[in-house]
C-alpha cells in the first residue's frame, strides 16, 4: 500500500501519517531535512520534540534527502515530508536563484529517480506533503517557485500511489 | 450535534452555518472579536452589514471573546468565526511578540477552557472557522504564528465534534 | 453538463478539465488573458507551451474576457481560468486602486453577466478557476481583493454549475 498524506500545516497530517504505519514494529522513518518551524522559531522546538516524542520506540530514524534509496529500504517507510525534502534539494544544489527552466529540469531529474524508487519499494509506503498552492501568489519568487514545484512533486508521486488522503483539522478524506 | 465549519475566505462558510441553524427562533450568535475586514478595508464594511441583515430577527448576537461561557449558554450558539477568536485572545493577552512555547502555552489554556464549554454545551453549536495553512510559508511571523495556532484549535474543537464541513465555492463536504 | 474545476496552483486541473472535453472536436479554449507565470517568470513560458500543445489540434483558442460573448457560442467551451478572467477585468477598468465597495459592485456586474451566459449556454461548459482563500490575509491590499472577489466569483459561477469538481495532487473530488 502506498499513500500520500497531504493537507495543510497543523492539520494532523503528520499523527494521520503514523497512525498508519503504528502497527508497524520496525518502520524507517524519513526526515529528508530540517523543518521550516525550527529554523525560524526555535521555540517550537520543543513542540516538535514532543511530536516526535510519540513515534513507537522500534522506528528507525533516516535524515536524508536521497528518496529513491530511502524508499527501497526493506520494510515499512514513513517520509515526513516532501515539502522539507524540496527544500533540501534546492538547498544542496543551491538552485533557488537559477532560471526557472533550469529548477524544473533539476527538480524533475529528482523526481524522476524518487518515482521509481516509489514504484520498486519493497514495503508500505506513507509520503507526508503539504499543500501550499491554495493562497495568493506569493510575493518573493522563492515563494513561487516553491509552491510550482511542490504541487508538481505531489502530481507526480501521487500518480504512483495507492490513495490519496487529504487531512482537514485532523479529519480524513481519501481522495 | 455539534459541528465545525470550514473554508477559505469567501467560500460560503458563514452562510452555511447560518443555514444549519435557520430554523431556530433563538439562536445566539457569538462575534469573538472585530472582523480582518473591516479594519484593513472599511468600504467593506456595508457588505458585511448586508450579510448580518440576513440571519433571523430572533437571533441574539453576543460580543464576546469568552468561548466557554457563550458555548454553555442555553439553546443553539453559532460562533463565527475561531480566527476572531484567535486573534482576539492573542491581541487581549498582547501575545503577539512573545515566544512561540508561552504563545502556544497560552493558547492551549484558552483552548482547553472552550474545548471543555463545547462538552459541556446543551444545544446544537455550530463553529465557523477558517482554514489559513494551505499557502506558503507566510513571510511574517505573526502570520506564521497564527496559522500554526488557527490550525492548532481547528483539530482541538474538530475533534469533539460530530462533524466536521468543508465548504468550497458554496459546495459543502462532510468529513 | 456544467462543470466548475477548482484547486490550488499545479494541482492538475487543467489536465482534469481538458480530459473532461477531450472526446469533443471542436471545443472552444477561452484564455481570459495573460496568466501570471508568463509574466512574473518567463522561464515558465516554455512548459506552459508544452501544457498548451497537449490540447486536441481542432480546438478553437479565443483570447477575450468577455465571458458572457464566449459562454453563447455554440458547442463546448473551456474558460481556463476565472482568476486569470478577474484579473483582465480589473485591469482593463483600471480598477484595483478604487474604494472596495466600488470595485465590488463592478465585478458583481461582470459576475452577473458573466453568470447570465453560463445559464444561456447551448453546450458543455467547463470552468477552471483557482482556491487563493486558504492563506493567511495577504500583506497587499490588491492580495486581499483578489482573494475575496475571486471566492465570490466562484460561488456565484459554481451556483449555475451541475457540478464542482476540486482538484488535489491530480485526484478528483467531486463537491
Amino acid at each position: 500500500m502506498k499513500v500520500l498524506v497531504t493537507g495543510g500545516v497543523r492539520s494532523g497530517k503528520s499523527r494521520h501519517a503514523e497512525g498508519l504505519l503504528v502497527a508497524h514494529p520496525a518502520v524507517t522513518y524519513v526526515a529528508p531535512g530540517p523543518t521550516t518551524d525550527e529554523d525560524t522559531d526555535p521555540d517550537w522546538a520543543e513542540r516538535i520534540a514532543t511530536h516526535r516524542s510519540r513515534r513507537p520506540a522500534g522506528w528507525t530514524t533516516l535524515e536524508s534527502r536521497d528518496l529513491a534509496a530511502a524508499l527501497t529500504t526493506p520494510g515499512p517507510v514513513l517520509v515526513d515530508c516532501l515539502g522539507t525534502w524540496l527544500t533540501a534539494v534546492l538547498d544542496h544544489e543551491d538552485a533557488w536563484e537559477r532560471p526557472g527552466s533550469q529548477v524544473l529540469a533539476l527538480v524533475e531529474t529528482h523526481l524522476a529517480a524518487a518515482t521509481d524508487g516509489l514504484r520498486r519499494a519493497p514495503g508500505h509506503v506513507v509520503l507526508v506533503t503539504n499543500e501550499v498552492g491554495l493562497g495568493v501568489v506569493p510575493s518573493h519568487r522563492s515563494g513561487r517557485l516553491f509552491r510550482d514545484l511542490l504541487g508538481l512533486a505531489n502530481q507526480r508521486l501521487a500518480a504512483e500511489c495507492d490513495e490519496v488522503h487529504l487531512v482537514v483539522a485532523g479529519r480524513v478524506l481519501v481522495l
